[in-house]
């Protein structure tokens, strides 16, 4: 069975993956923002959600940044992404990535979309917030757009964590956002195992085989040449 | 129909990813090599190839760096490659892409394998020497290798140019390598409307609308997610 990592060890990997592999964050951001729209387009296939937008809500951190690389492949996929970016990192990989959507015309808003009509523009949530490097509780400047993932009735997709929940103790006391969809990146973080929604996905195939063994990862297979695979199986 | 770009023509679209898309070369070259060992995975399925090695020739330049990148996706497909990469690139991009095909357990070659047992040995090719900003004449050292693909009974995969052959014109009048497979990337160039090999592949799936609209490339539609597209269909 796939090992399911704690804060620490999800911390150790992602800087081994940096430091001793010598990763650039470009490169791995790039797969696993691939593999998040891959996994988002199995589940709610682009001819389902039809005209409606979808909204990738994007955190300050790496977390943000697989969205903002997501949102990219979910246009080419031909969907309509907007990106809701409330707290742009001052970094030139960020820039850069906020620059890569709209030059695709993908717009980047600073506040939610309109709540009376956002239930019927949009058909589909990215939540793009909080990643296993997260901490409660949940920064006032995020604390809106988690209470709109909170109540909406939208299907949610988290990319590697639930935002809000704990990293390894899963949903939150006080009642956390329930997505429908989780793309755990890498290797799976203790949280998912409390997750229940309809699918869970892998993604994130870039982990080298010497750095599996040593943290007794047990991946599983990825089926032929694709980027995620799902755990649900 | 597919426009097939002329040596000019690639070189600015190259620049404008770069300079007005604000892509970095980590991000396609990812994206680029990745795509590449995809279509190689279609086209030479690796329980064809069994248990025999891949070699991966690096020129260079970017088609050297796409095809270390590829060759990494390939051992994660399973494969067994080993690249040969007589003159490498001394920039960090290119000194961590060797790292992480070692740290993989990928051997890099300073010098060619022994001719003796190497059509037993190894089952594919892969040429990666020079792509869109060639000009003859090859130089010297590349010479054997060129011959090798030249001589040798193993099929052979391209990327993005046949090596040596002609950006726009083809392969050269003394007789050039006959791959088997071609990956073209972003767009075909000119002289892969005289390719007559089995398969012909377009990767490199990151083309921001606009650009493919400014240059007229009339891209084949991607199917669903797919990474790489068959242009012999």
């Amino acid at each position: 069975m796939v090992k399911y990592l704690n804060q620490e060890e999800a911390i150790n990997i992602d800087l081994e993956l940096f430091n001793q592999y010598k990763f650039s964050v470009d490169q791995l951001m790039e797969l696993a923002g691939l593999s998040c729209a891959t996994a988002i387009t199995k589940c709610f296939p682009v001819n389902n959600i039809s005209n409606k937008k979808t909204l990738i809500c994007c955190g300050p951190g790496n977390n943000g940044g697989d969205g903002l690389v997501c949102a990219r492949h979910l246009k080419l996929f031909e969907y309509n992404p907007i990106v809701y970016y409330p707290k742009q990192t001052n970094k030139e990989l960020y820039h850069n990535l906020v620059h890569q959507c709209t030059s695709m015309d993908i717009p980047i808003l600073k506040s939610l979309p309109c709540l009376g009509s956002f239930e019927n523009d949009f058909g589909l949530i990215v939540d793009a917030l909080f990643g296993f490097s997260f901490k409660p509780p949940v920064r006032e400047e995020f604390q809106s757009v988690i209470d709109l993932m909170k109540t909406t009735s939208l299907p949610i997709a988290s990319i590697d964590i639930p935002s809000g929940w704990n990293v390894e103790k899963g949903e939150p006391d006080e009642g956390g956002i329930k997505p429908e969809l989780l793309i755990s990146l890498t290797a799976p973080k203790q949280c998912a195992s409390f997750f229940s929604g309809t699918f869970h996905y892998l993604g994130g195939r870039f982990v080298p085989p010497k750095l599996e063994e040593k943290y007794n990862l047990n991946l599983p297979k990825y089926p032929g040449t694709e980027c995620c695979v799902s755990l649900k199986d």
